[in-house]
């Protein structure tokens, strides 16, 4: 049972409930489980056999949201599984189980904000679980569902060779492998494989035979270039808003080419390879969904800022720790400005089917 | 499994790790911790089936450790919980189970502190709890042993009465029922009889039958009064400090009177009698112990210092919540002071056999 240790260049998501915290700008994800909502919804009426899993398990469901953040989304989507899992036991006409519910994300995630926000109705027991999901984090056939949403696309960390001047794959003068050379791509997609890998590893002795693992995450068609997405442009212009910066004296060379942006979008394909490698699956369900309401078109200047204030909640810790937070106002500032001359040019990228959905099931 | 909703006037312990943090000022409870170590031992060599508890439980040994704070003391108390519980696993030729702990504490504990100090060795799964103890906090017969120390001498709330001017038991220029009349005793004692009977029918739901609970607390002996004890003088002095700091209109005489320490001592033969009325459990041990080293004799100021900021550590978010931040420093220098002029009273208090330590079966 020893966990694996992992160097994570993935922060946790802004702690607290301020006006720049992560729980009160969330509200894409928001946007994007509501979405997942219905697909859960009919997963675990149609695929899920409630009645036997609890009969083994005390009357006890125990679902468990890995990348839980510090709330309010986790508790929607919490909500929606119960209720789902209720009626499939209703159907079934099985007496009502209590409900445990493991919140898990990084030791580092602000806990406090989660547990002090907590729905106090009684419908569940909640518990926080502290640690990295490309390790084990509970027992061994401990749990009956579990979810992730947005959070399987954040790498363990940056991939070595694309911060290594001697490689290949060094990435200079960019934040991501959008638009960059081949060898930074296969780095990134490299390094996709083998924490998905140890993902799935992680959850098959987690999850109790007949048990269900639902994914939620950012996604691509096979063999689309990342650069054709309203996220690729962005990162470019991130990479042009840094350099503009460097050569005003305010963040380094080196902290430029040492950056990057640990996330990375599988195609179904990559994913289905990945899954069958495993072994331990079935799969139930594997698409790429089109998160619609993300961003409207024709786009303004206020989607813009909506946007990367999303943006910053969700990845400024990563630019803290690497550049230092003092210049963190300034690089989403400059961001901002360079997007919203950049908006024909977004609305006219792909956006259609960004999110992947797959649902697997423990043999 | 309607949650209790209870008034909280017990704080948690200072969070953080900083030079007044509990983390950091919590050698006392350590002491007590390394008391209780060999009782704990013993007990469950001797009394636990832990091969039959475990062949019906995935093989996963499920501890709970109650009030655990932020660290470090829960760690070494669950460290020698996992230690004691192998060796019997040893004796009776079982494989080797995966640990599960939950830690819990108040929603408003530094569960970030707790966490992101925990060993990370792997030796178990840790999880934390965000609950009172005074309502269920775990699913149905879902742990084996469940451990808690010094934690439930602190009562659920302040009683109503001591707080309430036209009762008897109005506890006026006072802050404990040491040195009080007898209706404010009666009204600690019918709080303390209230909450144990809650946490008593909490635990004998969550706990497996053949379970262990394992309680570490205040007590006294059976008719003693609590001002025979150097914290009965402790309470005298602090409500001493509060009238003097009144008198020179730092705190507001209405701040003084509504003041009140919810911490209550019982006697081992009270605590049988609740165990008893609970009927859900047998009782394996049930003892007063002395906490030798606690206080040296003879006391110097240094003891004296030590103790205090022990005291504040523990109780500071009680005197903060209730008079404000700014007054914290100055009542506990004060009551430095006086109680340095009191080092010989202290010395020949009743400082025998003041930690109570018991242990229940789950029938």
């Amino acid at each position: 049972m020893k966990k694996v240790e992992i160097v994570l260049s993935s922060l946790p998501m802004s702690g607290g409930d301020g006006p720049n915290s992560y729980s009160k700008n969330s509200h894409l994800q928001r946007r994007t489980t509501s979405l997942l909502k219905e697909a859960i919804d009919k997963l675990i009426i149609e695929k899920l056999d409630a009645k036997t899993l609890i009969s083994g398990s005390n009357n006890t469901f125990r679902i468990a949201d890995l990348g839980c953040a510090t709330g309010p989304n986790t508790f929607f989507l919490v909500d929606d599984i119960i209720r789902s899992v209720e009626t499939n036991l209703r159907r079934s006409k099985s007496t009502k189980p209590e409900f445990l519910v493991y919140f898990n994300d990084l030791p580092e995630n602000d806990f406090n904000t989660l547990f002090t926000s907590l729905p106090r109705d009684g419908s569940y027991f909640a518990v926080g679980v502290p640690g990295s999901f490309y390790g084990h984090v509970l027992p061994r056939s401990s749990v009956h569902i579990v979810v992730t949403v947005a959070a399987t696309h954040w790498l363990s960390s940056v991939p070595k060779d694309v911060v290594d001047k001697s490689s290949k794959a060094w990435n200079k003068g960019k934040v991501h492998y959008s638009n960059a050379a081949k060898e930074v791509v296969k780095a990134y997609e490299n390094q996709f494989g083998r924490d998905m890998g140890k993902f799935l590893e992680a959850r098959a002795k987690e999850l109790v035979s007949g048990g269900l693992l639902v994914v939620g995450m950012c996604g691509i068609p096979k063999g689309m270039p990342f650069s054709n997405l309203a996220d690729g442009i962005m990162y470019t212009s991130m990479a042009e808003v840094l350099i503009q910066m460097q050569s005003k004296g305010l963040i380094t060379e080196e902290q430029v080419d040492t950056f990057n942006i640990p996330i990375y979008s599988p195609s179904p394909e990559e994913v289905t390879f990945l899954v069958e490698k495993n072994g331990c699956f079935t799969i139930e369900s594997m698409e790429l969904m089109n998160p619609a309401a993300w961003l409207k078109r024709p786009m303004n200047v206020e989607d813009v800022r909506q946007w990367m204030v999303c943006i910053k909640a969700t990845m400024g810790s990563l630019f803290i720790n690497h550049f230092g937070d003092h210049v963190l106002d300034e690089i989403f500032d400059r961001l901002t400005v360079k997007l919203v001359g950049l908006t024909e040019k977004i609305e006219s990228s792909y956006r259609e089917k960004l999110m992947m959905f797959f649902a697997l099931k423990r043999k």
